[in-house]
């Protein structure tokens, strides 16, 4: 392409400082450097993690920086080293790599690739501990490798999954993190059984699709939990078989849901980020063997307070990076498993916006309305 | 038999209050009602849980009480109704009942039977809230259904196993708790594959147990964990390829594991019941997949607190119960096992006291020396 090796002026969205607005700014993009891929992103969707990063929750984040980690897009151009993906492929960047070639990598039984940022303090640079980013100047920095609110981002070529040129982007993008997390949180790491019973705490992108999950596995009773009833008609229409509120009820949401199916579920989720709700989805699963899988991510420093009781008579507490895949081998399965129609993730999409309107798609994140 | 249907006198040890060592009194054991079993103990372990009871740690347990659930006896008589089991059938005492009928007996991933004492606040009569013991006309307390520290006892059919009549009682005993508990949560719980890396913290005879199990489970790398480095002997005879002793170390002893094994371990098992040890134990696990197997059980009321950021990237914390066996089903062929040497249980074995001395069995105990 013709702007290989060249530096590309284009438009992110940069946080300069913890509790202000992204800002849509002109940033340089440099080229890729060794096993780096320069992609041109064409969709990306909005994580709870992205406005985390807004609102200062991770403490060793550095600012100014472009976040985003939902993403889709088309490489641009690729560093030298690179063999995996070629110009003019459809890509997925990874918010969490898969290097191929650590211990959690080789291993059957893990997904958290020890070059993943969630394994060591939060660093936001590229590998070499430099930045692709610049801004008037001043160098931006990157998050979790990925940055995709901006129209072109550099990845390391660990943090990116090839997928069919067929695929639309402007749907695959929530691969990249929501729904595969909760999909993932359900068949990988729960392994949730036909005809069990299954509660999900939190009923927004992700769980929905841990309740999606749930439904393709068999659940025959899938109860969503939340203070936000608009979201109970999108969780029925997902599978939900009832959805409750807390606030509708005197006694704590556990004893609830212990009444409702005498022993508890089989299956509880958290995917909120709060201990306090960790601790009642816990102690809402069924005596003797219910799991409890933790999905939401609580902020940095918080302990999760339990009776080591429950764990002792056969309950057990597991819980969900990124729904239990390794991304680079599971996204080209899951968006052909999409593009052959064998789960609706378009009902996820509640609004389209131009990037410019970044700041509006926060807005509504924070509203309750996505 | 001639005591069929009638009292029998015999000799059991009464703890008479909380902190009183047992004492060794005559007391009258009254026959067995519908679905009970009248047992002659012929012989019995003292379980850490028993010098509890001594402790009075149990907030619901009432005194005075007949503690023991370690035992191996033969069938004296039996009650209406039991079809199971015939005078002269020799028998292992459960501590935790298989009724065979309740929803975790029913269910492939429970053993802890919804009859069980442990599902419940304890209560220590009968199921029909009587005593079948009294001493000087008072009525004494049951424990865990079985209190093996009589000549005799009185247990519900729920409550048993029938083993082979070769079996030698005096030796498996120990099959009533500790010995499965220990292999049962290698083997069961964390079920250790071959090449694995485990760590033991605490190396008591469940300890040990759990020791027996990761070696035949083909563990690789078994590390005892002891501040007591008199335990390490045994441990290396029973297949503890290291011992290591937290006070040698100035540093958490979870970092010096890490050290020791680069990402930690795959199996961490805590046998002590202490809730820091036990955070310890989690902290020592192999980031991504390691498993935390709680055996010890902390005093009631205990909580503990862990950071869920270990969970989320994909550590496993879950516990056992008496081992992960259905007992019932799984003693007469643990046993059968035994008898075919397939494990050397008569290692845990200590020493051998007369009954009359059951108060030194209780100091050996407590000195560490047992």
């Amino acid at each position: 392409m013709a702007t290989a090796g060249k530096v590309i002026k284009c438009k992110a969205a940069i946080i300069w400082e913890v509790g202000k607005m992204p800002s849509i700014e002109e940033v340089e993009v440099a080229p890729p450097k060794n096993h780096e891929i320069r992609i041109k992103i064409v969709a990306t969707s909005i994580c709870r993690t992205d406005d985390n990063v807004l609102k200062g929750i991770f403490p060793d984040l550095e600012y100014p920086v472009i976040a985003g980690h939902e993403g889709a897009g088309i490489v641009e151009s690729v560093g030298p080293g690179v063999t995996y993906v070629k110009p003019g492929d459809k890509v997925i960047p990874l918010c969490v790599p898969q290097c191929g070639e650590c211990a959690c990598c080789l291993s059957p039984k893990a997904n958290c690739c020890l070059k993943s940022h969630i394994c060591k303090p939060l660093q936001n640079l590229m590998p070499d501990k430099t930045s692709r980013f610049t801004c008037r100047g001043k160098q931006i920095h990157h998050f979790l490798w990925i940055s995709t609110f901006s129209e072109y981002t550099v990845v390391p070529d660990v943090s990116i999954a090839k997928i069919s040129n067929d695929a639309p982007l402007d749907k695959v993008c929530l691969f990249g993190c929501g729904f595969s997390t909760g999909y993932g949180a359900a068949i990988n790491n729960a392994k949730v059984e036909p005809g069990s019973s299954c509660a999900i705490f939190g009923l927004g992108g992700v769980g929905l699709s841990v309740i999606m999950g749930c439904k393709a596995a068999g659940a025959s009773r899938i109860i969503g939990v939340d203070i936000n009833k608009d979201k109970f008609t999108k969780a029925r229409e997902l599978g939900a078989t009832e959805c409750i509120s807390p606030e509708d009820f005197e006694k704590p949401i556990n004893e609830v849901l212990m009444e409702m199916t005498g022993l508890g579920v089989d299956y509880a989720f958290e995917v909120i980020g709060r201990v306090d709700i960790e601790a009642a989805a816990l102690a809402s699963c069924h005596l003797g063997h219910g799991v409890c899988v933790l999905v939401g991510a609580p902020p940095a420093g918080s302990q999760l307070c339990i009776s080591p009781l429950q764990l002792l008579t056969g309950k057990k507490l597991i819980g969900s990076l990124i729904g239990g895949w390794k991304l680079k081998d599971a996204l080209p399965k899951l968006v052909s498993d999409y593009m052959a129609n064998k789960f609706n993730t378009d009902a996820l999409i509640t609004h389209v916006l131009p990037f410019e309107k970044i700041g509006e798609g926060f807005e509504l994140l924070n509203s309750g309305k996505r």
